[in-house]
């Protein structure tokens, strides 16, 4: 014996939320028919909206219920600088920590040809004819992540961008902040090692 | 800066969801509006059609979309046998790994006077007016937990009925399957030694 027919598909359609398995899965739905009928309503009004308005920023590619997000058609931002990140969440936390004022291009996700995801799929071919007609980039920052994909992809925009007038650079490989010598991994080390700058 | 207004309420409101924190559902935002809109959809409609529609049985008070739920409107389950349980979970415990042909009475909880549950919140005066006028149960089967709320609901409900001609029964305590005498709690050691079985 199951639930409810109804109850039972409640519970088989919260799997669909990444991290939440079956069990998980049941308590989410009696917590929210015991506890939180309300708090449901609105997730649910909430989720039909997001799925029906949200789209790509035409310019920048972010996630956005805008045309132009936020950042795009903020004109204080220095159009000369283009940082280009993997993801929206990257986007925050470069807002929220650095003193970054350009603008960004997001890939939503990095070169993996196995899955099947080329440069189309990063909107690279868009990127490359935006930046050769266009002459307001200046400084194109590759901010991809340090993993294999993303140094891959970082290379093949820097290798895109190489006959254009533009200069590429990447964030610094380096010590983390209170990381301590003994734990780091070697590669980071070797070159934070190769790295290093004068003191005074 | 946060992301957009839209994608900030959807993080918002997947907060409702038990368990989930920011940092969780800021992933699930962007997995359901990368990866799985579709299953956003599903979900969304399922929760309304759930809010809406899901209330409690007339006659056990589990949750279910129907009027009375498909065990008790079951002609074939034993009448005479009345368990009651803290939640829907339970039954489909029960269900799953036992033979019980009864039927079943949800408390949706258990005595708390300090949150303000009651007996009445708990439907037990409905309960007691139903199994004093209704000759037809003889047996009701205590099945909350053995929790220090759980026993204490058991022995009201047990007072309760006391006076009618009525049997009452609580699930047996001991030493679990599979467990190791070493590691149990001394507790369930020494309700499981009171209650040694003879052994043919």
């Amino acid at each position: 014996m199951e639930f409810s027919p109804l109850i039972d598909r409640l519970i088989n359609d919260l799997c669909c939320l990444p991290g939440v398995g079956p069990k998980t899965a049941q308590r989410m739905a009696f917590f929210l028919l015991e506890r939180d009928r309300d708090g449901a309503k609105q997730l649910a009004n909430t989720l039909l909206d997001a799925v029906a308005n949200i789209k790509h920023c035409k310019s920048c590619r972010t996630l956005t219920e805008l045309d132009i997000c936020s950042i795009c058609s903020n004109s204080r931002r220095d159009k000369s600088q283009l940082c280009i990140v993997e993801t929206p969440t990257d986007i925050r936390a470069i807002e929220q920590s650095t003193e970054y004022k350009g603008t960004y291009f997001v890939l939503m996700g990095h070169l993996s040809p196995l899955d099947g995801i080329g440069p189309e799929q990063l909107g690279l071919s868009e990127l490359e004819s935006r930046l050769a007609h266009d002459n307001t980039v200046k400084e194109v920052i590759l901010a991809t992540n340090p993993t294999v994909e993303g140094e891959a992809t970082a290379h093949y925009i820097a290798e895109m961008i190489k006959p254009m007038n533009i200069t590429a650079t990447r964030l610094a490989h380096g010590i983390p902040m209170g990381g301590e010598l003994e734990y780091i991994d070697g590669g980071t080390l070797s070159h934070a090692f190769v790295g290093r700058k004068d003191y005074y």
